[in-house]
This record gives C-alpha cells, sequence and structure tokens, in this order.
C-alpha cells in the first residue's frame, strides 16, 4: 500500500514548529504494517495544496492530509479538496450536528468561525473526532482514498486510533506481516558497524532488511521483514547479529544506558557513585535522571580542579604533580576516595582533556583516564576521543556508564573500544 | 526567491526521528529574509530520490537537499544527482583531500566506506564543511541551484552559516533588508508574556512583527521587520521590549544561561559552586559543558541522600530530621557547607521532589528549595514545579544558574517567577 502525507500549516514552512505530527502517523502505521512511503508538507497556501493534493493523490493509494481544518482563514483544506474533486462547498449536516453537540457540552456559543468547519465539499464521508471541533473528511479520487486529518496533535492521536488505523488495516494484503528487531549498541560507528556485518557475514539474506540509526552515544541496528513466511529468518538473523555484538547490545528497547545500569544496580543491591573532572556532574546526572535512582545512587563528586581531588577525594597531592590530573594513578585514587566516602561498593571516576584548550604534545585534547569497578578490584584504562567538548563529554560520559553496566554483567569479552579508542 | 526542500533519510519516514533539521535551515533563512516555500521527504529510497529532484528542482530557485551524504550504503544523495546531472560519479579530488585532512586529524585510518564519501557527480562544485567528514556539493539543472548538505545537525548548521546562507544572501533582491531582534528570556512562559505585551503596548506597529518561540528553559521572543525603512522603527520597540522585561532578557545571542553565568564569574573573577539534590549534578554539567569554565568552578558535590548531605555537607542530622531534606534550613546549611569546602565565594543549593514518587501533601511532587547567594548573604525560596522529572531537573537547573546570574548583576529588580512560581 502507498500511503503518502501531506502536511499543511505556515509555522512548518517557518520552522517556528518543527513537524512531529508525521512522525505521529508514520510510527502508528508502521505498527499496522504500513509504511509511510512520502511526505511534503506547504504552506497555508490554497494553490500548493490543491497542486499537491491532486498530484500526490495520482501515486498514492492512500493520502493522508494534516491540518489546515481550523475554524480561521488560513485554514484551507476544505476549500482546496473541493477544488480538486470538484464538488462544491457545503453545510455538512454531520459535521453540524457534530460542532453543535460540541459546544454544548462545553457551554460554547457557536460561533461563525466555528461554523465554518463545517462547510465540507459535498461529496465527502465524515471521520469523526470524539475530542475536537473539526470532524476529520475522506473522499476518494484519481483511485486514492484522501483523508483529511486535524493538525492538533490528541485529536489527530485519537482520530487515527479509532478511526483511521481500523481502516487502513482492512485494505493491507493479507500477506503482509512486517517485524522488526532493533539493538541499541554501544562503542561501534555505523560505518565500522556495517564494514563488520558485511565481512563476517557474506550470506546475509535479502529478505532481512538491515538499518543503522546513529543516535549518540547509542547506535540503532534494525533488522526487519515485511513477510510471515520470513519471521523465521529474522529470528535467525538476529541470533547472529547477537552473536556477533555479545555485551556491545545495551537494549532491545528504547531505554537510555542510564536507566539500564540503575536497574541492573537495584536488582544486585549495589550502590554507584561517582568522581569526576572533565565531565563535570553528567554521570552524576544521567543516572539521576532515572526515576528510582535514589536507591542505587547517593553521592557523586565534581572534583574539577586539582585541589578538589586532594580535598574532596584524598588525592595524593605529590602524585597529582608528578603524574598530572589525567593519569592512572590520579583516576584510580578519585575512585578510592569516592568508594570510601560515599560508602558506594562500585564507582566510575574520570579525568581528561575536554578541550578546547589544555591539551599537550602528550595528552592531546580528547584523551580521558577512566578507572572502574570495586574498591578490591579497581581497572583503569586511557581513551582518545579528539570530538569537540559537549559530544566529548556525552561519550566520555555514556563510556563511564558502559562500564559499571559491563562490571555489573560480569562481561568477560573485551569492548571493541578497549581497541578502536585506545589512547595513542 | 523559491527556495524549496528536499530531506532524505528512511528514518524520517518511519517516525523514529521528528525531523528538526528542516525547521533549522527555515529558520536561519528567514533571518537573511528568505522564506522556504515547499518541502517534501522521501526516504533513502534511490528511484523517489531521483523523481524528487529532477520533480522539485523545475519550480525552484534553490533546492536545499539534506541527508544522504553519509559513508553507508543507505546514502544515495550523490548517486541520484548524478543519474539527474547526467555526470558520472567519481573520486572528487577535493573531496578526498578532505577527507585525509579530516581522517589524520584524528588519527582515523581511511575506511573505504568513508572513501565512499568522496565518491561524487563530475560536474559538481564542492560546498565546504568545517566539522565533519562529509562534503556539501552543489550544481545547477533546471535553472536551479540544487545544493546537497549532511544530516548531521551539527554540521548542517556550520555549512549553513559558513557556506549557504552568503550564497543566498548575494542572490536575494536589493530592496529587501531584514532585520532581527531576539531576547533569550528566563522566567516567562509564552501565553503570559504575550498577553503581558498586548497589555502594556497597545500602539504596537503593524510594521514590526512579533513572535515567541518557546526552547525549554528560556522563552525566545523576536521583533522583525523586512525592509531597511523600518529598522529605526525596530530599533525604538527593541528598547521598549528591554525595559519591559529588564533582568529576564539572559542574552540577545544564542548563549546558553550557563555560558552567560561562567562569562560574568570570570570577568568578576568569581569562583561558583553548587551542592545539589535533586537536580543531581545538572547545575555542575550545565557549568562545565562551558569551555573555560575551569576558571570559575571548583567543585560541585551530589548529595542526593541524607547521610550524604551530613557527611559531605556537614548538615545538621537533627535539622535534616524535623525539617526534612526539602527545607529552607537544609539548604542553607547544603550552601553554607558547599562554599567552606570547595572555597568558592558564590553558590547554590538545591533540594526538592523530583518525582514521580516521595511527594507529600505538604510537599507535593514539584516542590523545591533553592538557596543561593555569598557565604555571608545567603537567600532562599520555594517554588513549585509541578511537570514531569526531566523538565523539572531542567527548569530548576536553570533557575539556579538564572538566580546566581542576577546575583552576579547586582539585580534589584525582583523576578516575576518569585510571584508566578511561588510554592504553595
Amino acid at each position: 500500500m502507498q500511503l503518502k502525507l501531506l502536511l499543511t500549516g505556515s509555522e512548518l514552512m517557518t520552522g517556528d514548529t518543527v513537524d512531529s505530527n508525521s512522525a505521529m502517523i508514520a510510527t502508528m502505521c508502521l505498527d499496522k504494517g504500513i509504511q509511510v512511503s512520502y511526505k511534503a508538507t506547504v504552506s497555508d497556501d490554497l494553490a500548493q495544496l490543491i497542486s499537491e493534493i491532486e498530484r500526490i493523490s495520482q501515486t498514492a493509494d492512500v493520502l493522508i492530509v494534516n491540518g489546515g481544518l481550523g475554524p480561521t482563514s488560513d485554514d484551507l483544506t476544505s476549500e482546496a479538496l473541493a477544488v480538486v474533486l470538484d464538488s462544491p462547498l457545503a453545510f455538512h449536516l454531520g459535521a453540524l450536528a457534530h460542532l453543535n453537540k460540541w459546544c454544548a457540552e462545553r457551554n460554547y456559543e457557536l460561533s461563525d468561525a466555528n461554523k465554518k468547519q463545517a462547510l465540507l465539499p459535498k461529496c465527502v464521508d465524515l471521520v469523526a473526532n470524539s475530542v475536537g471541533s473539526a470532524v476529520g473528511f475522506k473522499a476518494v479520487h484519481n483511485d486514492c482514498l484522501i483523508i483529511c486529518t486535524p493538525g492538533v496533535p490528541s485529536e489527530l492521536d485519537i482520530m487515527l486510533k479509532e478511526q483511521i488505523l481500523p481502516t487502513l488495516s482492512a485494505r493491507l494484503a493479507s500477506d503482509v506481516h512486517p517485524k522488526r528487531v532493533r539493538f541499541r549498541v554501544f562503542g561501534y560507528g555505523e560505518s565500522n558497524l556495517q564494514q563488520q556485518i558485511t565481512e563476517t557475514f557474506s550470506d546475509w539474506p535479502a529478505e532481512v532488511e538491515l538499518g543503522f540509526r546513529a543516535s549518540l552515544p547509542l547506535l540503532e541496528v534494525k533488522l526487519k521483514v515485511d513477510y510471515a513466511a520470513h519471521h523465521a529468518l529474522l529470528d535467525l538473523w538476529k541470533t547472529k547479529i547477537q552473536g556477533l555484538l555479545g555485551d556491545h547490545i545495551v537494549t532491545e528497547d528504547a531505554r537510555p544506558i542510564a536507566q539500564v545500569v540503575v536497574e541492573l544496580l537495584a536488582k544486585n543491591g549495589h550502590k554507584v557513585t561517582s568522581a569526576e573532572s572533565c565531565t563535570g556532574g553528567k554521570i552524576a546526572s544521567l543516572l539521576t535522571q532515572i526515576s528510582g535512582s535514589s536507591q542505587v545512587f547517593e553521592a557523586g563528586f565534581v572534583t574539577y580542579s586539582n585541589a578538589m581531588k586532594v580535598s574532596m577525594l584524598g588525592v595524593s597531592e605529590l602524585d597529582l604533580n608528578s603524574h598530572g590530573a589525567v593519569s592512572e594513578t590520579v583516576v584510580r585514587q578519585m575512585l578510592s576516595g569516592a568508594l570510601k566516602h560515599s560508602g558506594a561498593d562500585i564507582g566510575v571516576a574520570v579525568s581528561g582533556v575536554a578541550g578546547p584548550n589544555g591539551g599537550t604534545d602528550e595528552k592531546p585534547v580528547g584523551t580521558v583516564w577512566l578507572a572502574w569497578g570495586r574498591a578490591e578490584n579497581i581497572s583503569a584504562r586511557a581513551f582518545y576521543f579528539p570530538t569537540g567538548r559537549a559530544i566529548f563529554q556525552k561519550i566520555v560520559s555514556a563510556l563511564a556508564l558502559d562500564l559499571i553496566r559491563r562490571e555489573l554483567l560480569g562481561s568477560i569479552e573485551q569492548p571493541a573500544y578497549f581497541v578502536s579508542r585506545q589512547a595513542k
């Protein structure tokens, strides 16, 4: 089924409003196995609306028009559809009844502006709106089912669920049963992961669509098949990808990495702490953004200056002077101090050069030392992320959480980033 | 000038990604007086890309194509443009040089996947990308300037500013000289500010367009005129708005509130500290995201549990028990402790109920106490933000920074939120 969208609204063209309605439509339709294949966006301009409805209806099976159903003079969808259908505007009795009922329930008087919402092309059928004043309406043109929907997200949401998705599902060919698997992966870039998959699996089947979506700090890997006959194939290749990626897979759902960590800590009755220099509180902030984190996190230490590493965490001044703040010795001592003062049993410490200033030949901008683990078993490593300050802090904070995650899982495999992101 | 957009990316069609790039393009172009008149979105599908580039170029003066420049097999913009232009793909020497330089700077090896980013239609000109690996490129077809740009927002942002906007401005009619003023305001919602402006200024001139954009935690207020003859009028009304809003105006540029605070601290030779409970490190993280923050910030304390408020900050256990963690007494003691232990001369302390759990009748979810100021002069107040956990933490962190900002400015006026957001 060719499902296409046409969005209308001047606020969508000026950039004042970011269009989230089309993502809502796409996500809901995809859940029913219907992919949106095209979308166009125009401002509240009658000529453009007419020509786009006419044009898109020529190649679509279903065209959802979103927006332009309101009571004001810049709401033009009904007028445009009347021209396309060559069907004059007239007050629709069903729409008027809906408006009267809607106003009566709210003790509003039906204004002339609102009444305009019942002025529809004569030949359309109504699409009920159970929450708002604007009814939807539909008609067939060029063998395409055109459905006009309101721009208010809450009204669109209900109309999709109650009216439109059932209509579309009924039209769907019975052999289409899409199935999809998503992995959220930490520690791989899109291009190197694609290369690794291509090199490992020369026999990748054409029926299983492989896709990637970079969503820093995680990379989403998607596998998809369209037909029920291929579901077993999907399961097989899901297992193969799981085997290849191992603990690089953080989740198979949409949870952020901090939530995975908080849940693992809670499950095992652990408490965590953080001692942060270059990440400046971001690790603590990511953890405490998770509801329920108070069960597993009592304190974090933001020791940005050397003096504070000494006074708050008990780092040796001598070692700071001889090794520098960005060193294995110092991050190990930072973590020991944080574990001692917080009473947590697991933790992570970070010290690095976020930039843009402060780099040296030996420790260029992007160098970072991390220490992680438990008081009796602290590991430490240096990594190199020459990006920019904001991305550096984002990646290093996620890396810190990932090291805790692997510690909690008892991972024995070495993550790819131990090699790919090793400091020089 | 007819400026049209074509966005490509399967993630835009599935609803996985909400398209914010087109809003970025539209906003920046509008600042230069150029309105986007149309946009279409397609998935990573070669045939669709080819037909849309061909079709839109027939009616546009400029077509910006966004996305599909990456290294993976689903990045197809270059291949599509080669077909449209009837110009075969070849390795572009300038693009290869850019890629080699980009990799060398990062100590990466140039992979075959990355090298694909230099495979461009023979007849295109490069559009420099000063931050990322993917170069942009442009060519004229159907009398339309087609500019292909990267989908990564930070790279698109720089390319627009450095390359594309100057090109478009040069093409613009000479009588249009738009001028725009933006204020970024903390402490007002869109509807109450609009109401206040309407009530205060009944004589608002039609030539000056007034707009708002909510960009949590700040509200952007925009004034705009289109012609040189109205520039003086814009300046006059700019002054009036400045008078009305006073220190509620955080910046007249795009700096985040944390940067304004860091710059004020640095200018006055102050050092700041934070003692955070419900914001969990976010205030420290916002400050340390600013380059140069090490001059003004040495330490932050994330004391999430009561025990840590006692051991790290010296809060009285007795007071914690009698007043509760969310109380004036406790935030005052948290701030005193943080100032003493960090050696900072100014600071802020926060304790509140972020939710969703932990609320009581007396202190419902959304209640927060803040203390701010200097050791010898600490102020404290309770506020109420019944939103959700994530937005609560975002607003309260910004509020903490705003209180520091006002302290540094020596503001004597009382901010609107002292009244509008007062705790019950």
